[in-house]
């Protein structure tokens, strides 16, 4: 994680997700999602490249009672890096994307998350920037799509308010007084960092045999299998098997040069 | 209805609540409170004597494309005469009243207001002003309470976030036709025998490189690949992706013997 000297909270002993704003220009905006979080007890705040550095007097003036929130907050260069170590993300998104990915309600997800986060997993919730919000390449990396069922004719909300209205369906969604077990709960999810790497080896493999063909689809075939292998919610141990797999198919090749 | 001479509706023809903000004092949450109504589909707003007098130009610039809420506000003088016509009234607060008033949350709130309003009943929402709220003199005109769960801890909900809230509550109250997983709608997930030709194609593969050794744990390693495979809810787009893949990885080695 960069920016560790920022006062980051390095572990994560909580329940709560991690809300990560994604380039956010103003830090008016970044403080109002502090305060939105904070409403509902929300406290894990990263920041994706914040357009105007960190710290950001204008987010700590905005935050007033919430400033807790900022003096932990963990800073990264890029998503990847802020997404590293969580075992499910997801994207928030106004528009409808053209990608295979499952899109919730805010309901639907923040229960989800109450089921990840009490089966021991490390959700994560990426908001994008002012006005663009989140870029395909950002959200290829998600596990699920979120959208507020805004109305089609007057969809306006901003980042705060987007905070808002996640941060109160995960308090929403903790007023039920037992979590559901999960199956697979002593299962380790794959981090990120695992699904990134995978997908790098599989990547540079892919490459040695010309696979990415014609060069100018490259870019899009890349990005197809990245939100495939992140839509897979795999875990640790098949993270090995497919390294396990995708060695043995490429490398006996090599054997046989 | 006072005021009649700002452009009000003056009928009752939708299904919407009336949202009520009671002594609102700056211009700009008023216009906030348009734009955060509207973005659920709410659109009938009510102040009760405005500190700075209506209309407000800081109300309009705010509301932007909200605007036409603002054109058909009733302004009256009083809670009175604001909710005169109502049928049922919920007032919000914060803190505890000490009054015996049904305390509902937002969305227990919103269901019953969409019960009364398909039963034909006129039903409306009262909103404090900034910081003080509503006093008791307004609340006791209420036929229930709404108040939003806040981290007790640190509750800084503002009048265009409370406003937001309710009308988000409200369209989740009559989102019944809408399912809270978007799932992928276009998308044709693999049919089991897909995926079985496509683990029957990466074992014979694997074969062909002496990947399942010891031979003794052979089915258990192909079992652990069939089991993984089946848990990743594939579309049959994936599998394509995957047969392609793994070709790649492996044909190009033929190419070489």
């Amino acid at each position: 994680m960069a920016g560790t000297d920022h006062g980051q909270d390095s572990g994560w002993d909580g329940p709560t997700p991690a809300f990560i704003l994604v380039r956010p220009q103003m830090g008016e905006n970044i403080g109002a999602a502090a305060r939105a979080m904070l409403n509902f007890g929300c406290d894990r705040m990263r920041l994706v490249a914040p357009r105007d550095g960190w710290p950001n007097s204008a987010a700590v003036a905005t935050a007033s009672g919430a400033a807790r929130v900022l003096d932990h907050v963990q800073v990264s260069d890029t998503v990847e890096e802020a997404t590293g170590d969580l075992n499910y993300v997801f994207a928030t998104t106004a528009r409808d994307r053209d990608l295979t990915k499952p899109v919730m309600t805010p309901e639907r997800a923040m229960q989800h998350a109450r089921e990840l986060t009490a089966a021991g997993q490390k959700v994560g919730i990426m908001f994008g920037p002012e006005r663009a919000g989140l870029e395909n390449s950002d959200i290829v990396r998600a596990n699920a799509l979120v959208s507020v069922p805004v109305n089609p004719a007057f969809a306006s909300l901003n980042l705060a308010q987007c905070v808002l209205l996640t941060a109160y369906e995960w308090r929403r969604s903790g007023d039920d007084t037992a979590p559901e077990v999960m199956e697979m709960a002593k299962t380790r999810f794959a981090e990120a960092i695992e699904l990134q790497k995978l997908l790098e080896g599989l990547e540079a493999r892919l490459d040695a045999v010309g696979f990415f063909f014609p060069e100018h689809k490259r870019d899009s075939m890349v990005e197809n299998l990245r939100n495939m292998v992140s839509r897979m919610n795999l875990t640790e141990a098949d993270v090995r098997t497919l390294h396990g797999v995708f060695r043995a198919l490429a490398e006996k090749r090599k054997g046989f040069k």
